[in-house]
């Protein structure tokens, strides 16, 4: 029977190994079109694996179209010529290195002070300008107004702000948000349908455990690099679906087996496509055939830039197959840790059930403060004036890039909305030696590929300007070392 | 083939229901002893169910003594003449019922406001006395000096309370606690081993994911019921292990086949029992001998009243083999949402390189004004004064128990550590009847069996007396009532 050793995996999954050792095989024709694979069954028992390790590795592959499957016969290698994707480099190295859309969660060792909240490093290894972190610059944080809230909750609340509430997250909270949400994205919302939890990533936990660990979850390619590594970490099957021009493909969604489905319609990450409504019907109807849902993530659709906001897959979903996602990380800053989700009708009673023990994780204190600052108006304002900022900010970004030198050699796409957008770069040089050169040079900049699971060729040269947390000032100096790098 | 049916499981799940329908059948002889059960495989297919939920209903009558089983023969029901163990109640709905130690996650349905931060009910429903919620009364928090913290924090901190730090915490609060670990507890710990998160729950499942999902777990019974519907929502498998006079049973835990065990050894809940050093040392001796792991949760070590405090498992542990739990919520407020957990050095890399994409859960706001209140010793005065407090309350209980008509019908056992103790009420009434003659005066109290899994005729007309809520005015009223009832 088929043979692999594991010697070599280093710090990856069983079956993240296995799946490349064999798609490495099938790529190099060692395994040829059409031979038959082991059952999965027996696979396992021959390598010592458990079932579900072979199942999501040929479930990869199945998706990826490297293996193909029939029924009551079993899998076979596919017939990959003129296929596209080779895997370009390690997919756990990648995910290891980061292409975090979060990067709050990094301190990656924390074994240390310096990893902490020490003081800004004004020495020379501080870049001149990060495009490769998308964290929101805090900066801009009305912490004045933050503050003055806080006094006010804690003199107006007194001990109040000391009593435990429900587990979904104080009432009057997700009363605001519900306002907030209709007024901002005309979504008709019961503040019963909402949970606040710490994060995102914590939201996570609590949908794995609602929806099923049963379930296989579909992740865009390329995408929020995280939720794989959130998926892994918690055993659940996942699968890389594949994007066309107009987001998640539902071609490759029908070929995979996935039940639950992760997506940003308003203003993918990173490729910055807004879904169009077709496709968002489209998606729907996928979920409504079966017992599937989508987990609609709106990480940044407070700025849109221009057009009509699309409505959100929620506010259209008649079926109740869609989970809203959002935080206040994105909007704020990522230290205050507060995010929610929408859950639909159908869902609740079942949540309540199933995880109505756990408590709310975001303090009290915290909550009241951003109830009040919702309701008395200052989150309006504040993204109001951050849009503003951030539109500037882009503009003269894209200017830079227009005009002058860099303007035959840089092509900007998918600029309207959210707080980065692509360029492509016509160079000779590959996207690692551009990244080189760029950081010898100060400039952080990641390209599409980082993002992605498996190499396509279309992403090439692509890369991605997360120009939110750069400083404004340094912008034109940023521009010049760019030009002279490419 | 040996068949159930399951149509009237309710909301039990389907290994749970398999266990009582098994067990119930054993206990009234329907299953005879010796008769051999169907594998594992076979019955899962044969009711068409996973292999797992039959191994879990097998592992967990395999742990009871319900069967046996015969290396590479299979499993066959035990002989089980002169056992005293019989299923008393359904456990889900004990379990659903509350009996949990952390009243936080309460808000059961969580749909309504007046589930929220409401005020206070003064009605006629508010209980006179409730001794079944152990929840730390509020009204003794130190809300002038936090909140005096918490001003000063953000005038000196400024924008520096907006930088995302280590996904363990900040560093300095994990210095403050290693400090007061140290003073505390003689625990040599560094910060470095520390990870801060929101809540123990939340720290549950950084733990599931850190030891992994394949590990079989053990939970004390009597014990935390709350950690049962953890494990079971994130489709671990657990164990119930029975205690003895000194604890948790070696005996109990090696017929098992758990790998990794959560103990109170400093004060069980809710029988009290502190658990002896030889004890402690056996348990370590398990770990040791295998890739197991001790979960020591010392939730509520600082309210021990007298005798010298018995070293933690942590701190005797030379092993790398012990994690050690603890919370603020407990001896500050439920809605102050902070836990940590101190790892071994063994575990450190494991920890980061597996969890360490996670962003830390708590916000820093309140990691910074907890690190003043620890490093200034305002949390070290609060918790002499509250044991003092919670001293003098607990010897009002007491007194009035042991003085007038109710010293011939209640015994006080376990009064030496921590914010509950057991009373042994010598009645001929019934357990629920006891609870229900108490609820009609206004007083609510749980039997230790409403935190067992299984009866165990030695906790019949035990009572848990969590006094830490009860305002200390009411308990004479209390006391008079009480005396009524029985």
């Amino acid at each position: 029977m088929l043979t692999y050793t594991f010697e070599n995996r280093g710090k990856k999954s069983y079956y993240q190994y296995l799946y490349e050792q064999m798609k490495s095989d099938i790529l190099e024709g060692k395994l040829a079109a059409g031979a038959k694979l082991p059952s999965k069954r027996s696979f396992a028992k021959h390598l010592n694996l458990s079932v579900m390790t072979i199942e999501n590795a040929y479930g990869q592959l199945l998706v990826e179209g490297y293996i193909t499957s029939v029924e009551k016969k079993g899998y076979y290698v596919a017939d990959i010529t003129g296929q596209v994707q080779i895997l370009q480099k390690e997919p756990y190295q990648i995910l290891e290195k980061g292409a975090d859309r979060d990067k709050s969660a990094a301190g990656k060792d924390g074994c240390g002070r310096q990893q902490d909240f020490g003081k800004r490093n004004e020495g020379t290894k501080e870049p001149l300008a990060d495009f490769a972190s998308n964290q929101v610059s805090s900066r801009h944080f009305p912490l004045s107004t933050w503050s003055k809230l806080m006094r006010r909750v804690l003199a107006d609340q007194g001990t109040e702000i000391l009593k435990t509430g429900s587990h979904q997250g104080l009432y009057a909270l997700r009363e605001a948000i519900a306002r907030h949400l209709y007024r901002f994205r005309g979504m008709a919302v019961s503040p019963e349908q909402i949970v606040i939890g710490a994060g995102t990533e914590y939201l996570y936990h609590l949908l794995i455990q609602l929806l099923g660990r049963g379930r296989i979850y579909g992740i865009e390619n390329p995408g929020y690099r995280k939720l794989a590594q959130i998926y892994d970490r918690n055993d659940v099957q996942f699968r890389y679906l594949e994007l066309d021009e107009e987001g998640l493909s539902l071609e490759a969604l029908r070929r995979s087996e996935v039940q639950v489905v992760h997506t940003s319609p308003s203003h993918h990450f990173p490729t910055g496509i807004v879904m169009p409504i077709k496709r968002r019907r489209e998606l729907l109807a996928w979920a409504a055939e079966d017992d599937r849902y989508i987990i609609e993530d709106d990480y940044d659709c407070e700025f849109r830039f221009s057009g009509l906001p699309i409505p959100t897959l929620q506010s259209i979903d008649t079926r109740g197959k869609v989970i809203y996602l959002n935080t206040f990380s994105k909007t704020l800053t990522p230290s205050v840790r507060i995010s929610y989700m929408v859950l639909p009708d159908s869902l609740l009673e079942l949540y309540r059930g199933k995880l109505g023990f756990y408590a709310c994780t975001v303090s009290n204190f915290e909550q009241y403060t951003l109830e009040v600052f919702l309701r008395e108006g200052y989150f309006e304002k504040h993204i109001n004036r951050m849009r503003n900022y951030y539109r500037g900010k882009r503009d003269t970004v894209i200017r830079a890039i227009r005009s002058g030198a860099l303007k035959k050699r840089i092509k900007v796409l998918e600029e309207d909305a959210g707080l980065h957008f692509l360029i492509r770069i016509d160079t000779e040089l590959s996207d690692e030696e551009v990244k080189e050169r760029l950081a010898g040079q100060g400039i952080r900049m990641k390209c599409l590929t980082d993002y992605s699971y498996c190499h396509n060729p279309f992403y090439t040269h692509m890369f991605v300007v997360n120009y939110s947390g750069v400083e404004e000032e340094r912008l034109p100096e940023a521009m010049e070392r760019l030009q002279k790098c490419i």
